[in-house]
C-alpha cells in the first residue's frame, strides 16, 4: 500500500516546493465573467455559485499542477453552496488527483467516536452499499479538531491504517484568538503542548518507512513563530501544515524554525495570496482574464520565498 | 423577527417535551427492505445509501412530529454518502420545517473567522448569488466547536443576530475522552468552565425577550451529571443541549440538575434509542415494517422519563 505521506514528501522533494495552495474560493474572488457565465448556464441559484467555483478551480489547477505538490481545499467554501457545493468539492478532489496533486481536505471535523467514524469514511475512507465500497470525497489527508479527545481521533487513524492516508490535528491555529484556549497553562503544560503530545502518541503507529515522518501531522499556524519553533521540536516526526503565510501576515523569515534540518517537516499553505493574486495586478481587467497565470506567478514567488527559509 | 429560541421553548412547553430526536441514521439502522428498494430505484452507490436514509427519515418524522419539538440531524451521517447525502440532509431539514419541527444541525463546525463565516452562511444564513439570497441548509440552530476561540464563533453569532437563529457551543461532550482536554485545570478554572464563560459572554446580546434564555446555548453531555449540574449554575441563561441519554448510558435521574427551576433549560437528545428502537423488539421482522411506530413509542417513553426529572 502506498502511503500518502510518502507521495506528498516525494512530490515536495521533486518539485522543490514545501507548499500547498488553499483552494478556498469565495465568490468575490472569481472574475465576474465566470460567475455570469455560470448563472447563464445554470440559472441564478446555489448551483450557479458552485459551478462558478468549479470553473475557477479547474483553471487554477491546470495552471499550478506542475509546480506545486498539494492543494488544500477548505470545505466551508464549498458547503456554503449547499449540496451543489459539495458536488464541486468532490469534483475538485478528483480533478486534482487526475493532475497528480495531493489533496488535503481542510475539513476540521471531529466528534464522538461513532460520528467521527462517519466523517472519516466520508473524507478518507469508504462506505459499503450493497456489495461494494464507495469513497465519497476521497481526499488524501484531512484536518481534524482535537477538542473531543482521543476517541474522536481514533476513527480517523483507524481509516488511515487501512488506506495509507493521513490527518493533520489542529494544534495551534493561525487566527488572532487561536491563543484564547490553546495557549492556556494546563497543569504544567500549555494546552497546545498536550495536543502535540497526542499527535506524537497517535502518530507512532503510522510512520513512513521511507521518511522520518508520520501520517499524523499537525496544523501549526505561521502567525506565532516562537510557538511554531517550539512545536517543531516537541513533534520531530510530525509534518506541520502551516496556514497563515501571506494574506494572514506571516513571511518566510517567520518560518525558518518550522523546518527540520533535512529541509522537510513543513508544508506552508497560502490561499488568497495565490488564488486572488490577479486582484493585485495594476491592470485588473487584463488580470481577470489571466487569473490562473497570475496564480502561477504568485505560487512561483511563494515557493522561492519559502525555500529561502529552509 | 421571530427568534428560534422562542419557537423552540414554545414548542417544548406546548408539547410538554424537553427533548429532541437525533436523526443520525447509519445504513445498518435502516430496515433492509428500504435499502433494497433504494438500490433498485437508484442503482447501487452513494445515491442509494442517501435515499434510503431519506425514506427512513420521512417516515420517522411523520411518526414523531406531533409529540416532539425538535430534531437534531448529525450531518456526519449524511456526509458519509457524499453530496447525495448532503442533498438528503437539506431535504430532511426542509421536511422537518414543513412538519413544524425545530432543526438543530449537529455540525460541530468551527474555523478561523472568514471560514466560520462561510459555515455560518451554509447552515444558518444565506449567500448572495446574482441579485438574490439563497439559504443552503437552513437549520434553525447549529452546534459549533470552540477550540479556535472567539473569532471562530463571532461569524455564527453575527448571522444569528441577522436571522433570529441560534448556536450551541460544545462545552462538555458526552464521550469517554471528553474529559481529556475539557476537564484540564487551566490557571484556576477547568477548560470547560472557560468555554462556559464564553457561552455567557457571547449569549448576552442574543437574549430572548420572552424567556430568560439566550440564542447561544451549550452542549453538555448527560454522561457527567455532576459537571452538568455545575455548568447549569455557571450558565443560567443558556439552554443546554444534552446528548448521551439512552444508548450512551445516562438515565433521567442523571438529568435533574440540568434543568432550571422553571422546568426549562435543557433539551435532552436521544438518537439510537429512538430511531433504532425497532431492533430491540422481540418480533424484529414485524418491527422492521413498523419501525416508525416503534420510534414513536420509544419517544413517548423517553418524554415521560425525562419529565420525571424536571
Amino acid at each position: 500500500m502506498n502511503m500518502k505521506i510518502d507521495i506528498l514528501l516525494d512530490a515536495i522533494e521533486k518539485k522543490d516546493a514545501p507548499v500547498c495552495v488553499g483552494l478556498d474560493p469565495m465568490l468575490s474572488y472569481i472574475p465576474s465573467h465566470i460567475v455570469r457565465q455560470s448563472v447563464a448556464e445554470n440559472g441564478e441559484g446555489l448551483k450557479a455559485g458552485a459551478y462558478a467555483i468549479w470553473e475557477y478551480n479547474k483553471r487554477l489547477i491546470d495552471a499550478l499542477c506542475d509546480i506545486i505538490p498539494a492543494v488544500k481545499p477548505q470545505v466551508a467554501m464549498y458547503e456554503q453552496f449547499g449540496y451543489y457545493g459539495m458536488e464541486v468539492f468532490e469534483k475538485t478532489v478528483r480533478y486534482c488527483h487526475e493532475k497528480g496533486l495531493v489533496v488535503i481536505g481542510d475539513v476540521k471535523r471531529g466528534d464522538i467516536g461513532s460520528t467521527s467514524e462517519a466523517y472519516a469514511r466520508a473524507h478518507l475512507g469508504s462506505v459499503k452499499i450493497g456489495n461494494s465500497f464507495y469513497s465519497p470525497f476521497d481526499e488524501d489527508f484531512a484536518t481534524v479538531n482535537p477538542y473531543l479527545g482521543d476517541d474522536g481521533i481514533e476513527p480517523f487513524t483507524k481509516v488511515c491504517k487501512e488506506t495509507g492516508k493521513g490527518i493533520f490535528i489542529l494544534v495551534k491555529t493561525s487566527n488572532p484568538s487561536g491563543s484564547q484556549f490553546q495557549d492556556l497553562n494546563t497543569e504544567g503544560k500549555k494546552l497546545y503542548e498536550r495536543v502535540a503530545d497526542m499527535v506524537n502518541k497517535t502518530g507512532k503507529d503510522l510512520m513512513s518507512v521511507k521518511y522520518p515522518y508520520s501520517s499524523v501531522g499537525a496544523v501549526v499556524g505561521a502567525t506565532y513563530p516562537e510557538v511554531g519553533g517550539a512545536l517543531r521540536k516537541i513533534m520531530p516526526n510530525a509534518l506541520l501544515l502551516v496556514p497563515g503565510y501571506g494574506a494572514q501576515g506571516a513571511s518566510a523569515k517567520d518560518l525558518r524554525e518550522y523546518f527540520n534540518r533535512d529541509g522537510l517537516g513543513a508544508v506552508v499553505n497560502s490561499s488568497r495570496g495565490i488564488i486572488c493574486a490577479w486582484k493585485k495586478e495594476d491592470d485588473v481587467e487584463y488580470a481577470a482574464d489571466n487569473f490562473a497565470e497570475c496564480a502561477r506567478k504568485a505560487a512561483s514567488a511563494m515557493i522561492s520565498d519559502i525555500n529561502s527559509a529552509r
